[in-house]
């Protein structure tokens, strides 16, 4: 069995990889859909990188990055049309299969042209003629420092401004257990670049907008507290007059904070009956057994899955399952 | 003007402060009243330190460590009466003037006892023989790490698990603009040395009572928003059933997270017709001038007051307060 490399020491590029980014002149690079601060963090980065190298990248995403990230160098570089340029090669980042690659890369267009994957998902399926991918890395970002000591490339602001924010965001502010002290010495290191660790902060972990606020008190109003589960529900009519926004967004681990909660689940009622379950437990726990028995999937300590049915109804099902889990755990 | 110590160097305990902590034989180490993480990991790990030299500290705190600081080492041995003890040396930890020490400071006992002060608050107002101030560095417990280097004392784990709950907490979780690089370099020397941040961030930043969860719920029901400036209440009434809980902890923070907000405040009634004003702003904002114009204190960008009045009447004050206060700047 193939061990997860040491986290204390810098990965290692394949050299194919490496050979491939020198050869390359115009590389199409592309970042997943519904992106994240890793997503486009880790695409900047690379992007400035193979420029250093003299290339002439093109930064592709499906979906605009998300205004919280627009103050990242380069995010207005970013297209979702890449039918005017001839590149020679493709790059997927932080994508674990190729449908994450969206509309941008299209089989008729690309399919003859080496594909390169760079991402840190356990998940990844390898989909690329050269993978390589780090699963014991807390983001993809953490991944392109180490490409850029391999590569020899200086770390300037702009550089490091996008590999700390990708760092920042896939550790929820340093909060994930994959988040070594490795991790920590390299967002050191890009802070002596020149970085501000702060902004990133502020603009990644602290932002949202107001209607957010608005649906999590709303939500708020309906937790409770059942044998070690907790829960709240955010239906449709609580959205009603909050345009824009369907999900509380990092409400489920809020309340997974509350001290007698061993697992936390947040209920989101759809169109057309529908309900999206979003689940997060403590360690020890194992919840992703249970949205796995009602058709969804996850890790051990954070899960979902969507159900089509009656909220009331669902709501029994889901937390009769959970609180079942989390007693016999 | 002295300038602050340069935060990229281990900050220097005077020559004296290290000659006394070897001098002493049982000294009593006090944190501040109400205590935080910081007060109660500088604590313990002073304490570690100085046991670890062969004295015999004693360690006192007017309040108990709140139940998220219980699971540090040592926790157990912190009280609340030291009547009994006779003691030769009082050390001040993360204290910034001597009312902080509480009722454990006892001016008929103590007063003719060396008194050594170790604080980061650059509002310290010096009441030591000795006094160890160092404002550049994020949290009391970083320069509990730089004594240790100091005393050539090897971390363990149990030492690394207090300094470094002391920053996470201090910092919020690195989320602070006196997180400098150095900081973070600690941090991963003390997970080097066993601390598991994890851990820590679990049992500190993201754990809280179900009651807090629900009083969150209920002031966020009334969150507006007017020219910049956000705010919630808290309410008398919010808190009917709401055993032992005042302030919604952490509210003001998220609020001010909002993409359109460049101030925040909390208002939480007490009785006897008071209102406690939390205020938070973004950099470039000055909200300690409100604060201190209405009879309260604090920094530029986190301050408060607590004013004599009937609510709305409060409310309606200190709103155009701040919102003058962010229309001129």
């Amino acid at each position: 069995m193939k061990t997860l490399t040491d986290p204390s020491l810098p990965t290692q590029p394949p050299a194919e990889l490496l050979e491939a980014l020198n050869y390359c002149r115009r590389p199409l690079i592309i970042a997943h859909l519904a992106p994240d601060g890793d997503a486009i963090g880790s695409l900047l980065a690379l992007g400035h990188m193979l420029h250093r190298l003299g290339k002439d990248p093109i930064l592709a995403c499906q979906d605009p990055p998300p205004a919280s990230l627009r103050f990242l160098p380069g995010s207005d570089r970013i297209t979702n049309d890449v039918r005017d340029y001839a590149v020679d090669q493709i790059i997927a980042v932080d994508s674990s299969d190729p449908t994450r690659m969206g509309s941008i890369y299209d089989p008729g267009e690309h399919k003859n042209l080496p594909l390169l994957v760079i991402d840190h998902h356990v998940t990844n399926v390898a989909f690329g003629q050269i993978n390589w991918v780090e699963p014991a890395t807390a983001a993809t970002a953490q991944m392109m420092y180490d490409l850029a000591l391999a590569l020899d490339i200086e770390i300037d602001t702009d550089l490091a401004t996008c590999m700390l924010t990708g760092m920042v965001t896939d550790t929820r502010g340093f909060r994930t257990n994959n988040t070594t002290a490795r991790v920590l010495d390299i967002a050191a290191a890009l802070m002596q670049a020149g970085a501000s660790l702060n902004r990133i902060m502020e603009r990644t972990l602290n932002s949202h907008s107001f209607n957010l606020i608005q649906l999590w008190g709303r939500a708020l109003e309906t937790v409770e507290f059942d044998r070690g589960v907790i829960h709240a529900t955010n239906s449709l009519v609580m959205r009603e007059g909050l345009d824009g926004i369907v999900r509380p967004e990092g409400l489920t681990s809020f309340i997974l904070g509350a001290y007698e909660a061993k697992a936390a689940v947040v209920f989101t009622e759809l169109p057309e009956n529908k309900v999206e379950c979003s689940f997060r437990a403590r360690p020890g726990q194992n919840i992703a057994e249970v949205a796995f028995a009602l058709g969804g999937g996850g890790h051990p300590l954070a899960a979902g899955c969507t159900i089509s049915g009656m909220l009331p109804e669902i709501k029994e099902l889901v937390l009769s399952r959970l609180i079942e889990q989390v007693l016999s755990s």
